[in-house]
């Protein structure tokens, strides 16, 4: 189920800290990798860092093509997201078709998502070449964006009870994922008035 | 309760997408800020990056120091976490006694850590002019970290029902938080082997 997400709510999607799904199409061929390594860095126009290793093959489609698509995955793709982020896209003729993962192009650069995932950024390259090379990190700007409505709406998460299967995953190591099951609503604290010292 | 986290482990501190505090010092001024920005880059050596706007107090203190503390909360400081996120530091005379939060000086930097966090890491500062400038992303070498150990013990988070109130918080927006309350196994998925179109 996919709803249009706003682009100045884009970097909501990761805002959390989700492990995701990177799609990277060129030439004919594609792959999937897990990332749990991002973060937004701008709002508007929406912004995000994503570390892509240099060796993977993600990275060198990436770089050929100057697009990515992310994935946001729910627990219903828990063994597929740890499956595709233990194995190099270059061992299979094709990731999405190898484990089972339903896929389609981004409307605007074509690249690939996990159908089956609960949001979607598909995000150009902003090319950095020294950060890129030092840190792996990669700068992208999202382009185009869509979340499931079950689970993110009118720019928020919203992780109840009645959606487990849809919470997003937060990779803790070695395959072990926790989710976010509740949330809860801050209030602000006001500052204590310090007396002098005497 | 602290207890040192190997260095080759610190960037599992942050690997799953919590928000943090960040501490800084500099000529007597002190500042502590909320992050919900922040990734590791690389596991050995540590290095992580953290968008800390080029408006803010603490960017200031930042690039005049060189280093800052990063604190990773727990649920115990969520009001204290979204009060010091919705405040400047130019505007009270120290954030933490304003706030009633304890600290402690890092052992390597001297930059102040909030002391009733669940994990703890200090940085020193990569400068990288153009990324600070252009995404406000800094980038950090992790010098010194520890961690609860009821809540990170060899190298790994373990969030269960008997710790909940030393859960990470995850910022959704607007002052909500949701916290990973449970964790689950991932099992490695072997690839379906696709027979030949015919």
């Amino acid at each position: 189920m996919r709803q249009p997400v706003e682009l100045h709510h884009a970097s909501r999607l990761i805002n959390h800290g989700p492990t995701v799904l990177v799609g990277s199409a060129h030439g004919g061929r594609r792959n999937l990798m897990a990332a749990a390594w991002s973060m937004p860095v701008e709002f508007t126009p929406p912004r995000i860092a994503i570390v892509i290793d240099k060796k993977t093959f993600t990275r060198e489609l990436v770089s050929a093509s100057g697009g990515f698509a992310v994935s946001i995955p729910g627990r219903a793709l828990l063994d597929a997201t740890y499956a595709v982020g233990s194995v190099s896209g270059r061992d299979l003729p094709d990731k999405f078709s190898s484990y089972g993962i339903a896929s389609f192009d981004g409307p605007v650069l074509g690249q690939p998502f996990a159908t089956d995932a609960v949001a979607w950024m598909e995000c150009r390259l902003i090319p950095e070449p020294h950060t890129e090379d030092a840190y792996d990190t990669c700068f992208a700007e999202v382009v185009w964006a869509a979340a499931d409505p079950r689970v993110f709406d009118r720019g928020r998460w919203s992780f109840r009870d009645d959606n487990t299967e849809l919470h997003t995953l937060h990779h803790l190591g070695g395959g072990n994922f926790a989710w976010p099951q509740r949330s809860e609503q801050a209030t602000p604290l006001a500052p204590t008035i310090q007396p002098p010292r005497r």
